[in-house]
């Protein structure tokens, strides 16, 4: 039995190695951030060789438990102690940064031991409660989640959204650790090293938390036996550390943020003094096992088929709420969540339906991205809805869903001047210019409800980002329920070999194209219809074929603005092919109004479509 | 003088009078938020007829105390107040929502009275930062800025992001009052009717708190004189109140937040409930008038020209850091704020040249919007900057300070692979498709120190929101100092009459794109090379006009993924000239590496230019 002094030297000992390998590889690649890396070196050493429970020789693990490094520009830390714990050579580490190395400058899910790509502060513990309601709720499994944020980040509001789910659903398998080094980038911390004050926040958000000097060994294991022992709330642990720690020229000063220590006399002499310090381990460091077991799924089978009857009229975003009921009945894997927006969104549908399987986020949109992150990050295929302006809100965290390929699925509701009354704050009008800078992001919108259905099933079975474009008016069903939809494949929805010119559209406004159709078919003049389904990937060649059998002429029609939209994507898509594609779109701040009014005004109804096509004819 | 029994009694009775215009206006208008306005009537009555100052005959007045509505939905009750204060007559509030009234469904600023858009919840409080930084450190000046908020809205990040920094500069003139009604839209709060955490995260952030019945007119005049009288740090009230108060069928129940009553029965026993409870004032309830001097501004000067030297090489996001510098010499208006990234943006410069007209936001970016904004609404023109990833964070308050009009400038630096070692997470690479989408956004993307200069001068001149797009290496002068930039002109670089194709690109590409050129030319090819300068609104005529001299043949390049950036921009604004335009662009999530690796591994160095150009001839 190791004896508690020997186990504390031996993990300060290991820290000091993590501070060396740290240094090192910084120093070798020529940038990064050494003096970050050196603050959370007792934390991160403590954490890896004594507190978690994983497989060094496994480290994509599903059943360890889980590491989220919120601080992402201490990477190399993280690096090493997947070094300490055999993962890595020494020298594998100095390839930090370089193009050919998954040793990044933030750490990626390239790496195996990486559920989500940080770097972007303030967004890992809510990740850090996804993987925490996925353990204690879902798989009903032991794994625990340890979270490691900087102090600079906590002024993120995001890490509050998070915490405050956290202590609302009690997450006692939730452990933040709160790397207090006082120094941010550019200047000193908010709080600097006011710990008491950071706790009383966290305890006002419903945790349990203690503060220690983060150095120290023996207060950081007292403080995660203490986190192991309290039940009923997710547990903070405020660490007083210093940047730079360990180096006497960077220790607990300004201007050390994103620099690296000068190969040669400077990284010498901070190797040097952290040698000294001590790096031997007296004892060994056994590394728990996870005891945790992996969770079974039930095979996926194929969703339910629409039912919707001929004349039937109903808004997509209803139809959405129908989909994710059979979609919940068929895949075990799929969640949902929403940010209060639930009987709008049409979500309540999924939480009547499968009551455990669903989460409310309140409205907090940035967190529900992040939570569901941290569910797709374990199996789980999440589907988060709310009004589409308010995850506009999540950008950031989608942005870097996109980079880690994560499998989450976002649901837009009440887009474009449709929504009618509630004005401009609540139109979704930016959304597709948003989702389709998304790498592989899959971008629906759906335009009938048999679509709608069919664009939840497709979400779930593409493999990363999906994003799904709901109206709130009622529309008319334009599909049979047996029709078939694909990810990239558009429909043609009306076709004559008179077809003059090629309507390209979705939603509301697809509705109103063939209202135009319909008017100018009397006068003579015949259109093709095209629905895009999915906006991204676009289907290019649809598009073509359909416009040079109609003059070679494309009219985009998009409730929404012109940049980015319906009208940016099928130009650009066809730009090579000698096509002329005119666009019509929302071009000003809308205002509030009757829905059929303000379609009107903005010029995007039956009758803007038929003046347009005159004019283009 | 007024007893207090009477005060309390006509307020009450004020409160009654808000009710029933916001129950016949909601009722008439068929939609809206009936319940929400009940539970803040007395809140609002005590404001808007004892506590605050300001002029009912001139409510755009600027010397006014400031009020922010950001429970938007409650908009009725608000205009109800300037109804009652003699603005509008009831028959006025009856236009609610209509098309043709300026009564929207959420406040807008096409009203006098109103800051900034609010609808978009928890937003206002950031607003109610700026506006109170303004008049204690700009203006100095004594209005006092009070924020009304749900108790819903708390859950978002953004108001622990405003409250921290509210806190952390001890603005004792700002208040904010959380209307702590119980019910959300579709569910119940996480904290309900639990007062006393609420006060307690609002103490931990830094105030002064103190809860209240908020149908209790007594208690909230004293909960009113208390702010007044504390120094020293912001004060928040946290109000008990009931949602849907004073209507027995609505009345802290669920399922009505945005349901209107039924106009008829149901709207009259509304009605007539709150008439029986009482509104017949007793005694009269002046308005206090303004004692604040508005502030003064000297007059603007032009900006310094650039005093670059031929052969320099400079990063645009340094010569953003010096140009703002001289905007602040020539301005007095201009002030600067970052997100602990002043270092890396160069807002520094400015914080060293007008201390007293920097605000460091630290790592907080929607809040940083949102102070901006509310900076901005009192006559302040605020360049707000960080990493362009960073800033995304903030997307949706970008959203309503374009519903606003907001006057307000961001710069976003370190945009693209070509920021290298730190990877993706840092990379800006959708800014242009966010930002393009912004309605009357001016969107700069600077190629060298003089462009970067020019874009911050216009970005001053320009009323509405300005993007400015930075880079993080250095790279050549392209202009002469005296060079005249405007916004919607392109530049063309390099022209002659053998020129066979036109490429067009902006920042590190646009460098790419001339060392192309010049490999190319020992070939014989020659290339017109044209410097965009503003992505939106973009240049059609002189893209139009070089294009027909070139065979009609663009190439786009940039550092930007394809979806909303100078690509697609560039291609929709020719799309009816008959030109054929080719576009490179990042089209995957990038790796860590230097960045003359990452331009070449992603296809938008020189060497992909010249061989895209000659697979294109």
């Amino acid at each position: 039995m190791t004896t508690q002094p020997d186990l504390i030297q031996a993990l300060g000992a290991k820290a000091n190695r993590l501070r060396i390998h740290s240094i090192r590889a910084i120093s070798e690649a020529g940038s990064g951030h050494p003096s970050t890396c050196l603050s959370a070196a007792e934390i991160v050493a403590t954490l890896f060789f004594r507190v978690m429970r994983y497989d060094p020789k496994n480290p994509a693990s599903p059943v360890a438990d889980r590491f989220v490094l919120s601080k992402g520009h201490a990477a190399p830390v993280l690096y090493a102690a997947w070094c300490e714990a055999g993962l890595y050579t020494p020298e594998q580490l100095l390839t930090l940064r370089r193009v050919d190395s998954d040793l990044e400058g933030h750490p990626t899910p390239r790496l195996p031991f990486v559920d989500v790509a940080t770097g972007s502060l303030g967004q890992g513990l809510g990740v850090g409660v996804g993987l925490a309601l996925n353990s204690r709720d879902l798989d009903k499994t032991n794994y625990r989640t340890y979270v490691l944020l900087g102090d600079g980040e906590v002024a993120e509001g995001a890490v509050w959204e998070a915490a405050q789910m956290a202590g609302y659903y009690k997450l006692d398998n939730l452990v933040a650790i709160v790397d207090t080094n006082r120094l941010g980038q550019s200047q000193a911390t908010m709080l600097q090293h006011d710990l008491e004050t950071l706790a009383a926040r966290f305890a006002a958000f419903g945790w349990n938390t203690v503060t220690v000097d983060g150095h120290d060994v023996g207060q950081l294991l007292d403080a995660f036996d203490k986190a192991a022992a309290t039940p009923g709330k997710p547990f903070a642990i405020i660490a007083k550390t210093f940047k730079g720690k360990g180096v006497s020229f960077a220790e607990n000063k300004d201007g050390w943020h994103g620099k690296p220590f000068k190969k040669g006399e400077e990284t010498e002499k901070a190797i040097a003094e952290v040698t000294a310090a001590g790096i031997d381990e007296k004892v060994a460091l056994p590394i728990p096992a996870p005891t945790a077991r992996p969770a079974e799924f039930a095979a996926a089978k194929p969703m339910e088929a629409p039912a919707f009857k001929p004349g039937d009229e109903i808004a997509t975003r209803e139809a959405y709420g129908f989909a994710l009921v059979k979609l919940g009945a068929a895949n075990p894997r799929v969640v949902a969540l929403d940010a209060d927006t639930k009987n709008s969104t049409y979500s309540d549908k999924f939480l009547k339906a499968y009551p455990d399987r669903f989460f409310e986020g309140f409205i907090a949109e940035q967190n529900l991205v992040s939570v569901a992150a941290g569910l797709a990050a374990r199996g789980r295929i999440p589907f988060a809805s709310s009004f589409s302006v308010f995850l506009s809100r999540g950008f950031d965290q989608v942005r870097m869903a996109g980079v880690s390929g994560s499998n989450i699925k976002l649901c837009g509701s009440h887009v474009g001047v449709s929504i009618g009354e509630d004005g401009p704050s609540q139109m979704g009008l930016e959304d597709l210019a948003l989702y389709r800078a998304i790498p592989n992001a899959v971008v629906f919108y759906p335009s009938d409800g048999v679509s709608a259905e069919r664009a939840v099933a497709l979400a779930a079975e593409h493999r990363g980002f999906a994003y799904i474009r709901t109206s709130r008016p009622k529309t008319p069903i334009l599909y049979s329920n047996d029709e078939p939809f694909a990810i990239g494949k558009a429909k043609v929805l009306r076709k004559s070999a008179k077809d003059v010119l090629t309507i390209v559209s979705g939603g509301v406004t697809l509705v109103e194209a063939i209202k135009a159709a319909d008017e100018l078919a009397k006068e003579g003049i015949a259109l093709r219809i095209i629905d895009l389904f999915t906006v991204k990937p676009i289907d290019r060649e649809t598009l073509v074929a359909n416009a040079a059998e109609t003059g070679n002429r494309i009219l985009t029609v998009e409730d929404h603005y012109p940049e980015g939209g319906i009208g940016e994507a099928v130009t650009a898509a066809v730009a090579d092919a000698g096509i002329r594609v005119a666009r019509i779109a929302v071009t000003e701040v809308p205002r509030s109004g009757k829905p059929e009014e303000l379609i009107a005004k903005y010029g995007i109804d039956a009758a803007a479509i038929a003046k347009k096509v005159k004019a283009l004819l």
